[in-house]
This record gives structure tokens, sequence and C-alpha cells, in this order.
């Protein structure tokens, strides 16, 4: 397609009037009130054979973990509690059965870890490509759901975990650098991301915390979707963001540069939020910078302008 | 894969316990209890290029309103309400944007003309094949939703409508018989399905109506799913099946035989449901036969055993 996702998508809300009370395209998830006290949350992501993932290189196992994980990212990213997933699968007919049972087995294990069932789906035929679609569905008490929207000036800029492990694991992969221990290690949590569910949970329970969203994209990219939706700017520290030794080990192993991959790379799936000061979260997290009025963003200590990754 | 669509499914179901109040795999739809006043349904389907549709027959608006008409039905089948869509979709680097926007000019107008909007999904690329797939939310009052396994000896057999028409409609299109004006009603049938969702929500309010599916992959086999899950047999009279104009003159015009659609052919989207004697739709419907205690079904007037059309 010519044009890019983003300008695809904003046709798309353009279509469709959303009902009040319902919140449609454009957060980590679309917001539903169900009754006077919860709220119903859904998100999805498709991954396909050749643009998201290579067969040759993740397993069964990881794939099927992965799949689910980066939903239950987006939802975390909300503050909510996963309920059930649905999963679409488009299996090519050459596919083994025991191929898509390791599939199934990590699949499972991500779910029973966060206590979330498969409750349906479609499985279908392909031709040639493995096709995943894995939709989940959450809830929160009504209201409470963290939007990327409501960033305020003041607030402190904070994020649950370490940056660019993930984006440094998948160079290691696509280069075929070294794969010393560390470096497994980032390969790991490429292939194997663990969501913030609980934290995201901790988090939404905090007044104080305000706008909240899943990394995704890398934080150059989705701050900026934060900044943008709450009409504000920022100043980040780029010597305050959280770096993993095992990312700064595999980046001077290979004269690479950490930075690129913390603000640049993608899929970290760690939580980005931004609280009022004094709010003290009952979670790790690290502060890496504050929203100012305005709409710029300085990254303070760096003389790149980052932006983040795009799948499309 | 070496194995069907079906045993595969099995074997998900055997690998997730579904928490108590909730149906998961197995209906048209899962099931998940939201308050004491409603329940959520929520459906999947996917379709792929090349194993679905092929995209030099099928228009784009054809194509979008189909992906989710199938949806819709599966909401009509439970007796629910549709109250939002998810798309995600695989976009090819070729296809071109304005392709796009009349596969959306066809998921519009499906979605206003059954007022559900499109709340989120995903928007991503792939290497060649499009893929598709939406996910449906819909509600009904709490313990309403019709299921598969509800069927009670001595009850009526009925159908919403014309079945064969959509499965002879493709036949038309794959070995290019001629396009008469009854042929491209019957292709209409095939391409843009009208789902039955006003019908299922008044059948549902009835407390006669017990059993109730959509037909996707023709009666031959959806009956089974209903006998199946409610351990009960059928027999169904074949001189009965509403059969339309259209159909008899087709299959007169090439020599086929319209039982053949009507019963093993696929995607008719009309509604199968069974009902206590003594009930009274206020829709139009077809009595086709009734509910037998055991588990055998025995189509009058037909020398032939009917299956339906699988996908995989």
């Amino acid at each position: 397609m010519e044009q890019g996702e983003f300008s695809f998508i904003e046709g798309l809300k353009s279509r469709f009037s959303v009902p009040s009370g319902m919140m449609g395209i454009g957060d980590d998830c679309a917001i539903i009130p169900q009754c006077s006290s919860d709220d119903t949350l859904v998100t999805a992501d498709m991954l396909v054979e050749g643009s998201h993932f290579l067969l040759d290189d993740i397993t069964p196992y990881q794939l099927g973990w992965k799949s689910v994980a980066v939903n239950l990212s987006d939802i975390a990213g909300m503050g909510g509690k996963p309920v059930g997933t649905f999963l679409s699968l488009a299996i090519p007919y050459s596919m083994e059965s025991a191929w898509m049972e390791k599939f199934m087995d990590g699949y499972q294990a991500i779910s029973d870890r966060f206590g979330v069932p498969l409750l349906g789906g479609d499985t279908t035929a392909s031709p040639d490509r493995l096709c995943i679609n894995v939709t989940v569905m959450g809830s929160c008490p009504h209201g409470s759901a963290r939007k990327r929207s409501d960033a305020k000036p003041r607030d402190l800029v904070c994020v649950s975990g370490f940056l660019g492990d993930s984006s440094c694991g998948l160079k290691v992969i696509l280069d075929k650098l070294d794969r010393t221990s560390d470096a497994n290690i980032l390969i790991d949590r490429h292939y194997l991301p663990m969501p913030r569910v609980a934290e995201g949970l901790r988090l939404s329970r905090l007044e104080g915390v305000h706008a909240m969203m899943d990394i995704s994209d890398g934080i150059g990219s989705d701050l900026r979707h934060i900044l943008e939706a709450s009409g504000v700017g920022a100043t980040i520290d780029t010597s305050a963001l959280p770096l993993s030794s095992e990312l700064l080990s595999c980046c001077r192993d290979n004269g690479l540069d950490p930075l690129d991959f913390a603000l640049s790379g993608g899929e970290d799936y760690e939580l980005l939020f931004t609280m009022a000061p004094g709010t003290v979260p009952d979670i790790p997290y690290y502060v890496i910078g504050e929203i100012t009025p305005g709409s710029s963003i300085i990254w303070k200590g760096s003389d790149k302008d980052y932006h983040g990754f795009t799948h499309f």
C-alpha cells in the first residue's frame, strides 16, 4: 500500500462514529462500558509469517507465547485485567501438526501464567504463510482505564523496566552477531516478552498515575503518542533511561549505541506512564523525564531526534 | 496440516479450563457474563486470499461487506445484538490504497446498516496475500443466548430462508457457468450475504425457541452440530427445504441438483433453529423436520447422506 499505517487508520476513524461513552481506535485498547461498575477492554494484533516473524529462527513455542504477550501488554497498558483470548489461525497446508502443538504449548504457557483462558477464534487453511490474529478481552473498574490522553504538565515520565533489550536481541538475530550469554538473554527478551499486567493493575489503582501505554514501537515513537493525545510536550533525560547490563555488554562487544535501541527500538513491552510528582508506585519504575507545556520533545544528553519502529 | 480443523480444535479445548459461567470454544460465539443482567458474545473469522477468496473475482466492496457479514451471522445465531467490530488487516505491500478504501466502503456499508461501529483492530503489512480477521462483540440479556445444545425431542427443525443459493452462486463463478440474471442473484447471495440479526433477536425472545445457530457450512453439517451438542437425532423432509426460484432455474439450466446445494453447500448465513411445537415466530421461517430421540439423522425424500462444506 502506498500510504502508511497511520494515515489509513486516520481514515478508518473518520468513517465510524463511536457511541457515546465508548472509546474506539487510537489507544492500546477500545473501551466499552458494560454496566455501571465495569468497562470491557479489547485489543487485537495480527502477525504474518515473513513480515513479523521468520519460521526458521523463532521456535513455535516462542511464537505462541509472543502472540499472546503482545496483546496482554496492551491490556496492561490500560491498567486492565485480561479476561479471555480469541485466536484466529490460518495454517499452511504444509504445516505439521506437531509444530502447531508446540505453538499451542507456548500459547498455553503464557495464558496459564496470567490466568486467562482461550475462549474462541477461528482455525482455517492458508495457501502458504502462517497468519495469526489474537484478540484479547479485558476488564477494569468503570472509568479507571489509563489512556494516552491524560498526561499533565509537571507529570513525571516513567517506565517500568529496561529499554532496548528486545530490539538489540533482534539485531543479534538479523545480523548474526555472536550469541554470547548476554546476547541470548536479549534474544529471550525479544522472543519471550513478559507483559506487565500486574504492574499495570497496580498503577491503575493510584490516582496520581495519569497517562499510560505499553511500549511496543520504542519510546521515541510511543512517547509522541502520549504527547499528541494529551497536547503536551516533554523533556527526557537520556542518561536516566534504564539499560540492562546485557544490553550494555552486547553493545560494547559489537560497537553499537545502546541509546539507539532504548529509544528507537521496538517491542520492549514495558509500561510508559506519567504521574503527578509525589505519587509512589508500588512497582519497580524509573523516572526518565518530565511533561512540559507546549508540544516539543527535548532529548537531554543526545543530539539525535528519536523515532520509533514501524511495522509498516 | 495433516489433521483436520475439528481435531485440532478439540485439542485446543482440552488445554484450557473455562471459568464457571463462561462458554468457550464450540458454539457460534463465546459467552462471557458481564454483570447480573448482560452477557457478552464474541466471535471471530479469518479470511485469507487464495483460500477464502480470489481477488480477481470478488470486488473489494463485496469482500469488505462479507468480512463483517459472516461474523454478524454468528452473533445472530446466538440471538445477540452486535456491539462493535475489530478489524485486523495484513495488507500486501503491492496493494493500492484505492482498493483498500473500496474494501472499507463495503465494511462500512454493512456496519452502518446494522448500526455497529468499528472499534479497533490492527493494521500491518503482509509480504503477499491479503489476510483479514474480524472479531465481533455482541450482547444479550443474561442467559438468553441460544446455544447448539438445547434441542429437545419433538422440537420442529426450522430455517429462516432459502438454502443453497450462495453455494450455487460459487459454482457459477468457479465453473464459469452462464451468468444469467438468476445466476447473478445467486452470486450476490454469495458475495453480499445478509446476516439475520433482527430475526435472531426476535427468535431469542421466544421461550419456545431452543437450539439455534447460523448456517455457514450447509445444514448437512450444521444440523449435525446441533444434534451432537444436544444428544438428539432428527428427521428432515428434503421436500420441505426452501429453495429459491433462482436456484431452481440455475440448476435446471445447468443440469444440477438443487438439493446438493441446499444440503451440502455452505455460506447460506440463514438461521437454523429448533422450537417447541406451537411456538409462533414473528419472522418468515420454514419447518423442515423434527428432532427425534436417539442420534441418527434421516433425510426423507433423498437417498444421499449429506455432509457440509469444510474450509480445511
